[in-house]
């Protein structure tokens, strides 16, 4: 199998359909896909329906090489995948005594006797290789049929992901779909909207027929992704190109593939030896959160507080009462007090804060909702800045922590030799 | 055009196909529609390439009465939906003065100049009905062609949202597509697995025969949906089956359609005229967010503390060293004094408190990574819960703030008549 076999993605389930929830099944198997040069081409969401299943899978199995599909493979009765695929493929269901004594097992384990229904999840397609699901119950698929090969694998994401990892990725190494590196490479930018960064880069572009490129804009960071239209650009090419990509984007630029805003932040602290506390009112937990995403965080990030009272914002941030009296919660005079207050009472180097309207509710005239203060204390000095966004709630926190963490980022860029010296240095 | 119409998305963007970034898009329309008595059957993410549109958007066409593409529509020359589509329909591309004046005023607005590139954005398809984008410049567009109907909506988020809310629901409304009831009900449960909780609801499901029963699992969370398979269920048939339903899942029902955990907390404090702080260790501030998320929270919610350090918890929520030293920090001895310390700080009636081990790092015998202790101070009492979870980092995080909601909303449940005599009641 080549590695420019087609790859097609089926995720089951009305829920995905009908707004429940989103697909993170295909972010997490595009993104691992990709990042061993396997591109997914296709995907689709169909409802728990023979006649869906049945339809997308023969459509899938005549014009991709691989196809996975997930979820469907659980216990109860709305559970089809299974059953229809046997049905399409003409294949036999066989009870497989391995898969029984597993969910046995799993059942011994968490103490719970095995229920009748989960004898369906023993029957195996004939002729394929069981996954093992060493977090449930539902068992995995590894099928190969007339030069196409088929995988089933679980919805829950803490099953699958273990068995993608363990169980999948060596079986599509071992048949040849997998590359060592990247097919692509993405550069990530803060600040700047989106034809304005096409346009700084309309020369390298211009110099690389067979480079590809896509823009992607999303809550104030826009990133910039690469890939070679006929193949003819490898690995080093990419890198080359994205590193000259980065260049002409400046300050814009933040880091080349998937780190966030908060990552970049948390590694310039954590090089100088650096602490951070954080002070929120409308992101109510957003930006603290994102540190703590971070494996590690504690390294730079001590802690943040909520004040979404004024009394909370009085008592545990020191902002002084005459400071909301004259200019209110919602002023840039506000935000600079928390993110001072917040650093002197957790005993942080810096200290960041949000301070705003984050609708639907609330508002002024001079604070339309919306409008969110940024505060930001250094070593060096107090600053603070002010921003404005229109759409919902969580789009207006999303953005504002987004600004928050570039800003940070760009002052600790253009300051840190000043700020280095303030604090004593590192060495 | 009947109500049973069959309705397909797709979304353009190899941003959705390679993991950088979740299908919002899917998630809203597909909840928007469903809630008008519209569920989308089929949907489909597709990357940036002529041919790939072409194939989709002719079998979408074939199949399905209503096609809603996103994306695409931009300035960049990765943007190629028009000219595609146009080319399939075999339709013609004419350039629209009124599109040309609105992007012209939304530069003027913004203050700055526009660019030649957007020219593109001012040509529509002859025939259809331009929707005006008042956040963007590309605007949408409504075609019918031999009984089928296409939409066209722009890729990012603030733009689409308020163009399928002002322009395009109107439209489908005048034209048939849209009831005013939903078409299936959810009813969410918490704290039970979904085998389970299908076997309580075993004689229901067996007295309706139309009655689609569908089972969604995420962390903690167990939704079910339930819908008419034929088409002999009305809305009032649904919400009496729904009834039926919470009421067999006893405690674990926590609401109907689409309310969080944290809503329902909120609610039952709000009611009683309380207040709650949180304190989180490894949750980072997760917590906070949550109840943060609901328009209206500082009614109830009056803020947080994301004591990440030690030395945090202890000068701002007031956990004793003593109990450092003795327990640590990973322990129910701090959850309770997390819970009682941060409301007696910020002065709440309740507190809700989390610390753990997220993983991947850290973890000891004692307490392995994904061990979680919650702790919660209400007026009458303090309690701890531990919880075990495995999976990554953020999937911990996710697990331990549901866990942490179910764990209080059962307890106000519980204690709500004790309490509000201890808090000397609300009248």
């Amino acid at each position: 199998m080549s590695s420019s076999a087609t790859v097609e993605i089926i995720n089951f389930g009305d829920e995905l359909l009908v707004g429940i929830r989103a697909n993170a099944h295909l972010e997490y198997l595009g993104a691992e896909l990709a990042r061993f040069g396997l591109p997914v081409q296709r995907a689709r969401v169909i409802c728990d329906s023979p006649d869906e299943i049945r339809a997308a899978f023969s459509e899938a199995m005549t014009r991709s090489d691989l196809v996975i599909m997930t979820g469907g493979l659980g216990p109860t009765a709305d559970d089809l995948t299974r059953e229809t695929i046997a049905e399409v493929l003409g294949a036999e269901l066989i009870h497989d005594a391995d898969v029984e004594a597993a969910i046995k097992e799993y059942f011994r384990v968490i103490d719970r006797p095995m229920a009748a229904h989960h004898r369906r999840q023993c029957f195996v397609l004939k002729g394929g290789e069981v996954l093992p699901n060493e977090r449930g119950t539902a068992p995995g698929l590894y099928y190969q049929t007339k030069g196409k090969t088929l995988v089933l694998l679980p919805g829950p994401t803490q099953e699958l992901r273990p068995m993608f990892e363990r169980e999948l990725v060596p079986r599509l190494r071992r048949d040849g779909f997998l590359r060592d590196a990247a097919s692509f490479v993405q550069v990530r930018t803060s600040g700047c909207g989106e034809s304005s960064i096409e346009a700084c880069l309309q020369d390298i572009i211009a110099a690389e027929p067979d480079l590809q490129v896509a823009f992607c804009a999303h809550y104030g960071i826009v990133d910039v992704r690469l890939s070679s239209r006929e193949g003819h650009l490898d690995a080093a090419d990419l890198e080359r190109i994205s590193r000259a990509v980065a260049e002409e984007c400046g300050d814009h630029f933040f880091c080349f593939g998937k780190g966030s805003l908060a990552e970049v932040v948390h590694y310039e602290l954590r090089k100088m030896g650096r602490t951070l506390a954080v002070a929120e009112s409308c992101t109510g937990g957003m930006l603290s959160d994102a540190f703590t995403n971070i494996s590690g965080a504690s390294k730079t990030f001590i802690g943040g507080i909520v004040c979404y009272s004024n009394e909370v914002k009085v008592s545990q941030v020191d902002v002084p009462e005459s400071i909301l009296m004259q200019h209110g919660a919602v002023s840039p005079e506000c935000a600079i007090a928390m993110a001072a207050g917040v650093a002197e009472q957790l005993g942080s180097h810096y200290g960041l804060s949000v301070t705003g309207f984050a609708g639907p509710e609330g508002g002024d005239k001079k604070n339309p909702v919306g409008t969110m203060h940024l505060g930001y204390h250094s070593p060096v000095g107090v600053w603070s800045k002010t921003v404005r966004y229109t759409g919902g709630r969580l789009d207006v926190k999303a953005r504002a922590v987004h600004a928050a963490l570039d800003w940070m980022r760009r002052k600790l860029l253009k300051y840190k030799a000043e700020e280095q010296g303030a604090c004593g240095g590192l060495n």
